[in-house]
């Protein structure tokens, strides 16, 4: 019987390589499901066979073999529901609806009750695009899984609480972007070479293993860390060499921004990324990451505030307040820059230059009907004012093209902190949560919900959230000095030049002209 | 019995100054016609009275005292109708009509047969704005009125014949905007101190005895030199700054471009203007000048072109059309310049200014944010991104204030040659006409109209017609590679320093980013 699949979005075929567009609400019959590469071959109702990304399509749950489809979604969402009727678990139970508001069932239990990821646990949604449900950790059975854990070492620098620095900064490049192909020439990709300074060594990515990258990192610390999403997909025109560059080059910024968190580059999936030895290596570990049980708010479990105080809930509060008014006001800042920039970006490559141009083409014409009079001895003057005529010409051209020598970075700097910040109301979330929860735990004692060694507990983990938050923060903050710092200093530098440039192409069109 | 009159255009009072306003067609009754000063006074139909301009009425032809108003018209237009059915005078006769198209009862009659004006004819029409006929010439009772004709004195350069130039260049100072008033108070006007070169002695003239130079010396040396319009008249807030300053820098304009042209500059109106001792001296001039009958064609007579062969008829001819050509070419040019330099000016004080602007607030404003991070050790960078944000306010400020600095002069010049070029299709219909008329020599001779003597004479004054087109031509040619040399040698000079100081400032910004 043949499988039966409802499109979910809008799908342009790229010509010449063997796939079908197809429209969001369409049926469509699955006619090779094990294609593999995120692509499935369907066939739809004009009998048109081709391939479409898998997911761009929901199967009909009746006809879905179990668990193929379920980790695809594109779009994590960081909403945690609880799969499990378990008031004891103290990390799998913030409940964060879509909404924004947040209830939340957090528990407290003895340290040392860890616990681990319930693998029979299916996933919640098929619909891929809207909000995933995740599953939520179970219990291990085996306390020496510790010592496999990532541990989150902080200490504390001059600002408060910091992450552990490495001595030598982790880097890579990306780059050589090559057009690959499989299944028999079926289906072309495009591959990228990644390079980490530590191994000089690279190692072929291609988008979907970034994404892949992407979502276990989400998973894993989007809890504690803010993960940026990754630069948009984008299913049509994706051969074009523009876009491949800018793709390149935004994949670039996102790998630089993973290498510089210690935590993140220091995670055991990070670096599978990026010094895989060979296709069977880069499985197997792609299995393991995948197993990963220490994700979601299980993270900060991994968290040992070793002779550390606890802090005080109002202390945590506080801090917790002001970086979520912190990075809504940045949120805000940033857009506005980067709605100002979009316009005069506009500007700066529409009609400014043509008006340049119209400018130039003026005065050349108007020496050329200078030239036309047949009156003697004003070569000098024609001359020069075709000269100047082609300066404004030149200036048009040079005007055009700035955008994209400093506005672009100012841009692209800017995108990438919305992207940041995009991340941190669900982080502070997860934190305002908890601390809901602390503030219950009197009541919940009162009613023998809890004990008052539990509700301790629960004071504790929320101190320790707290100092992976300030560090988090804090790492936020350098970073952000560093990036404002160097992609200003590159924006007004590079103004200086454009500036300076017209300056002196102005004072040449003007020596022509002579003094009277 | 009341004195009717029929408005011909809209006009809005000046408030406190007391006027009143009309509307075009309505009919107002005229309470006092000898308020002077090119006002009448005059009460509408809801017997609301007060002051209205002079020339903006016609007054019921049946009521209309002989010879008050006929000379008031705001703009000559340079069509010439025949008013005696004499084919037999030379200069009187080119008839241009309205259309532009050409028909001339061109005639010739042997030289020395000179014309006089014919102070028994009426002007021919009454109303205002509507093609003026003024009064042909007339014959001259004595030869001797010939010495007191200016001559149009020319010579043959290196580019052909040049009119004949002063040892020192006349120019003078129009300065110091006054307001006056007359009648009790009851009139308010401005007044200009015009200080020429040679006297360095300042002579009061308002905007309307400018008109009326204006229009003595259109009448007088229209056919051969192009008198370029006055700055408009405006009615309205005539009394502001703003409009004062700009009304006084086109009238110093005007003034200089007079100055400089040889044949206009030492004319007997043009020196009264300059230099008259008082007002009875400027009254006694004034009538003088109003009785001139060396005007329209008859300024062709006064030239003699001693020594120099006649021109041929092909020569003639082709300088003409090359002429043609070419002012017509320039007028395009710079009718597309002005265009273009309108439209940057819109841009350059409009939306431009304003985008740096929101640049400028957009980067303050991210630096505000940033010193609320409470994070220490980013004062460096707070600081310069405000310093930033101030620089492109600054910027935006300079953009706002640019044209004003350079702009505005090429806009002014090329406004100024808009309107000599206007004056161009008049001047050369006015040879075009002359020419058909030799070219059908021939056959007037055959059908007896003309005799051969007078053919010949009709050759004669067409070349000498010729050497005066091209005496112009050559002045309008010299006057324009200096005038645009200058201009644009101020427009790139301010446009250099606008950059720099751009490329400057924002060093300078630069420069308070910390190298990390």
């Amino acid at each position: 019987m043949a499988t039966k699949a409802q499109v979910l979005y809008d799908f342009t075929a790229e010509p010449g390589n063997n796939e079908l567009s197809v429209r969001e609400g369409e049926t469509i019959t699955i006619t090779n499901q094990s294609i593999g590469g995120g692509w499935i071959e369907a066939q739809n109702s004009r009998g048109e066979i081709g391939l479409v990304p898998e997911d761009y399509v929901e199967v009909r749950i009746t006809d879905r073999p179990k668990g193929t489809l379920g980790h695809k979604a594109r779009h994590y969402s960081h909403t945690y529901t609880q799969l499990r009727c378990n008031g004891n678990d103290p990390w799998a139970v913030f409940d964060n609806n879509a909404s924004g508001g947040f209830s939340n069932n957090w528990a407290a239990q003895p340290e040392g009750t860890e616990t681990g990821k319930n693998s029979s646990n299916a996933w919640g949604s098929t619909s891929y695009g809207h909000p995933q449900a995740y599953q939520g950790p179970g219990k291990p059975t085996d306390l020496s899984l510790f010592l496999h854990l990532h541990c989150l070492a902080f200490q504390i620098g001059e600002v408060g609480p910091v992450w552990e620095y490495p001595d030598s900064q982790l880097d890579c490049v990306v780059a050589d972007p090559k057009k690959g192909s499989k299944m028999y020439g079926l289906k072309s990709y495009i591959e990228y070479q990644v390079s980490p300074n530590t191994t000089n060594r690279p190692v072929n990515h291609r988008y979907k293993h970034f994404d892949w990258l992407y979502e276990r990192l989400l998973e894993k610390f989007g809890s504690a860390i803010p993960i940026p999403s990754l630069p948009d997909k984008q299913v049509t025109g994706r051969f074009e060499e523009e876009f491949i560059k800018m793709r390149m080059e935004r994949l670039q910024a996102w790998m630089t921004r993973m290498c510089r968190h210690p935590v993140v580059a220091n995670s055991e999936v990070f670096q599978l990324f990026l010094n895989y030895k060979d296709e069977k290596d880069w499985k197997t570990g792609k299995r393991k990451a995948e197993k990963d049980e220490t994700v979601g708010v299980m993270i900060f479990s991994t968290i040992e505030p070793e002779g550390l105080p606890d802090l005080e809930l109002l202390e945590v509060e506080q801090k917790c307040e002001q970086f979520s008014r912190f990075t809504k006001a940045m949120d805000d800042g940033v857009k506005d820059l980067l709605t100002v920039g979009h316009e005069h970006w506009k500007r700066c490559t529409g009609p400014l230059p043509k008006e340049y141009q119209r400018i130039g083409k003026a005065l050349q014409n108007l020496s050329s009907v200078f030239t036309s009079s047949g009156y003697e001895g004003e070569a000098t003057l024609t001359d020069a004012m075709t000269a100047a005529g082609k300066t404004y010409e030149e200036i048009a051209q040079m005007v055009a093209e700035q955008p994209k020598k400093d506005l672009h970075f100012l841009m692209e700097t800017n995108n990438e902190y919305k992207g940041l910040l995009g991340c941190f109301p669900d982080t502070i979330g997860v934190h305002k949560a908890a601390i809901e929860k602390v503030k219950e735990a009197d009541k919940l004692v009162a009613t023998n919900k809890i004990t008052t060694t539990e509700k301790v507990t629960m004071g504790k983990r929320a101190s320790t959230m707290s100092y992976a938050l300030q560090a988090e923060m804090n790492h936020f903050h350098s970073n952000r000095i560093y990036d404002y710092n160097r992609v200003m200093q590159l924006y007004l530098e590079q103004q200086v030049k454009f500036y300076e440039t017209i300056a002196e192409k102005l004072r040449h069109a003007h020596s022509q002209f002579t003094t009277m």
